[in-house]
């Protein structure tokens, strides 16, 4: 079975926008045992989008159009959709009844165009849209003309979302032919692509009826997205599930997530599980690191807080770093990342402290001390580890990576 | 004149990766006059290649494809457009011997699938690529089959972008009816996208020729993209730019940026050119405030640095907040906001010092407090100006309106 998504809006056809519903719905369909061959975006003009209409009844069984579903004269895809089909629009009293009452409940009048938005293709089940105004439609034909599925989704992200999980789940897979398939997501830290795809490739290649995607995140880390098929979601399960074990003997302790949580989760995960608390101060990455650690809810549990430490008379000031340290090794050192590391745990009193120093560029760079040098170090009132690497890349690189390292650091010592 | 974009490649039709090209494309096409009325995404399968370039030539003038030029079996997109048109590929020598030579300079043989890369088009231009090993082509059909303009480019952006730019822009241009078309960005901060909309709409729709498109950037930054076409360069010019003096009219102060940067940017432009220094004290928004002002280069010329003050315990250390403050009007409030700016000025030295507190959820919020009330306050040394929100949607959302806030209120301070 393959698939072909439209997306529907000239705002899509811009330098300023773009479709990303297709990628939810690609994982959606892919569990569901359908691949995706096409994906076509086009404007609101009509004969656009009955040319495009056509062409994909002709190339695929599942097609789902997206957008176009409001009540303006832009959307027109209820009409395109009949026009092709050759079959007839019918206003359904129910929908417009409905739409009256949503306007009706905020003390609106509804204008009358907004009654287009119960229209249905003759045949098609209406899918109830619980966070917009306009209803979705599902027909599946199975007649002398062929056998297709047609989804018609509205634009917004979080309607289409509930929608499709909602509405759509459930009749695919009724109407399609039974697959289990379970997926599974590794995820590597402080690897680069090729060397992750250079050690695996030999072991995911020897796993029978297993698809293997690598993907770089942001940097730092690596994800393996496995997907098996098989008769039974067990059978299924259990080839995932042997591959993933495979790969974690593989890379052993690099491997910081199983289930496609973040590196900074894992890392909060761990700190509340032990009780312990951290605290951070950073030069090079500029408030990334805290960034990152509070981007997480219920982050104030194991996070005390942190100095952004930019100036040198702020390393001193902040994390309490000796003035003569700065000058005898220089600000981007081994030593004063130790100082960091010990000062800020000092100031804020957590079980842990990170520092940060480097040279994120793209100015600052010596031939001693290049663009992309950074030490990292942990303190934890007892010893103090540092690590000295530079990393590839530009500023918004180098200071991802720099995180990530130090938040690495963190996990292996909880771990 | 029409466009179509395709995207070639399987890994494109997967969840986890989009094209991002065709955005750069749009934006190059739209300058030279050429609106983008399809865009359609495609594997590596040779029969669903040869249907999509079928269609494109039918419905599109320039048709551009992307990817597929490599040497391996699945590159597909020579031979595709080749069998489309029903003419042969040539294998040029030139080619052949430069990828020998890019293969001996690293001390590698070649392999002789590499040589495909030379296989070009009969009547297509080589367009070289500085930066990889596959040429793309450009061929220009004008006869009695039609008339179309083909572009081949690689798939990698950098490629891509490059190759574009220095080799299609100018065969484009020669071959396309002249166009001089202007364009101008607005940004405007602190304003819903809707509010903007409702009093921009007016004054857009008034002015003649010119194509206005309103964007929401990240939260507090709303984009109006204006573009006039005329029979001279300087006559366009002259359009954008009176819309956007009337624009600049309507939204005065708010308008903070009219040639695009962003507002970290501009606030260190400022705070540069008054050589006047800044240090921020921040809770809520946990270190975002921070990256944002160092993401920009350069920006260790103004910032010191500055602490993220999540536990109360820091914001009384690194801070000097008066834990009495803390404990009469709770930690969210306009007077610990005002006590993190000038302690955070006080300690770092700084001309300005800024302070943020607030509730960014998803928990912590009470009927007085609720989620996404965020106090910002500007220290000057004699003043201190404060400023308190109430931001809609989720914890990300409210961070980053948080950190517009605080950017902005520098921004007016020295405007």
């Amino acid at each position: 079975m393959n698939a072909e998504i439209i997306a529907i809006g000239s705002e899509l056809l811009t330098p300023f926008r773009q479709d990303t519903n297709s990628l939810f719905l690609t994982a959606q369909l892919n569990r569901l045992g359908v691949e995706v061959s096409f994906k076509t975006i086009v404007g609101d003009r009509l004969s656009d989008l009955v040319r495009v209409a056509r062409t994909a009844l002709s190339r695929a069984d599942v097609v789902i159009f997206m957008g176009g579903l409001g009540p303006t004269e832009d959307d027109l895809t209820r009409e395109c959709v009949a026009e092709v089909l050759g079959r007839p629009l019918q206003r359904h009293a129910r929908i417009v009844e409905d739409l009256r009452a949503r306007f009706a409940a905020r003390g609106w009048k509804m204008a009358e165009n907004n009654e287009r938005q119960g229209d249905v293709i003759a045949g098609a089940e209406i899918l109830d849209n619980k966070r917009g105004s306009a209803p979705g439609q599902f027909l599946h034909i199975d007649d002398e003309n062929g056998n297709a599925i047609i989804i018609l989704l509205p634009g917004p992200p979080h309607e289409l979302t509930a929608m499709f999980e909602e509405n759509c789940v459930e009749r695919l897979q009724r109407l399609l032919p039974a697959k289990y398939i379970a997926i599974r997501e590794l995820k590597i830290g402080m690897l680069g692509e090729s060397m992750v795809d250079k050690r695996a490739a030999p072991i995911y290649k020897a796993a029978q009826g297993i698809e293997t995607t690598i993907l770089a995140g942001s940097p730092g880390e690596v994800q393996l997205h496995l997907r098996a098929q098989a008769d039974s979601m067990e059978e299924a399960q259990k080839r995932v599930d042997a591959l993933a074990s495979l790969l974690e003997d593989e890379f052993e302790d690099a491997v910081f997530s199983s289930k496609g949580e973040s590196l900074a989760q894992i890392v909060g995960y761990y700190l509340g599980m032990r009780e312990a608390t951290l605290a951070v101060a950073e030069s090079c990455t500029g408030g990334l690191l805290a960034e990152t650690i509070t981007s997480i809810p219920g982050s104030s549990r194991y996070f005390l807080g942190g100095a952004v430490v930019y100036d040198n008379s702020v390393k001193i000031t902040l994390a309490g770093v000796p003035p003569l340290l700065i000058a005898e090794h220089g600000a981007v050192s081994k030593q004063v990342a130790a100082a960091l590391a010990e000062g800020i745990r000092a100031q804020c009193k957590s079980t842990f402290g990170i520092g940060i120093t480097g040279i994120a560029g793209p100015g600052g760079g010596s031939q001693e001390k290049p663009v992309g040098l950074v030490f990292h170090a942990l303190a934890d009132g007892k010893d103090t580890e540092v690590v000295e690497r530079t990393f590839p890349g530009d500023r918004d690189r180098i200071r991802h990576w720099a995180t990530q390292q130090a938040l690495d650091m963190v996990r292996r010592k909880l771990m």
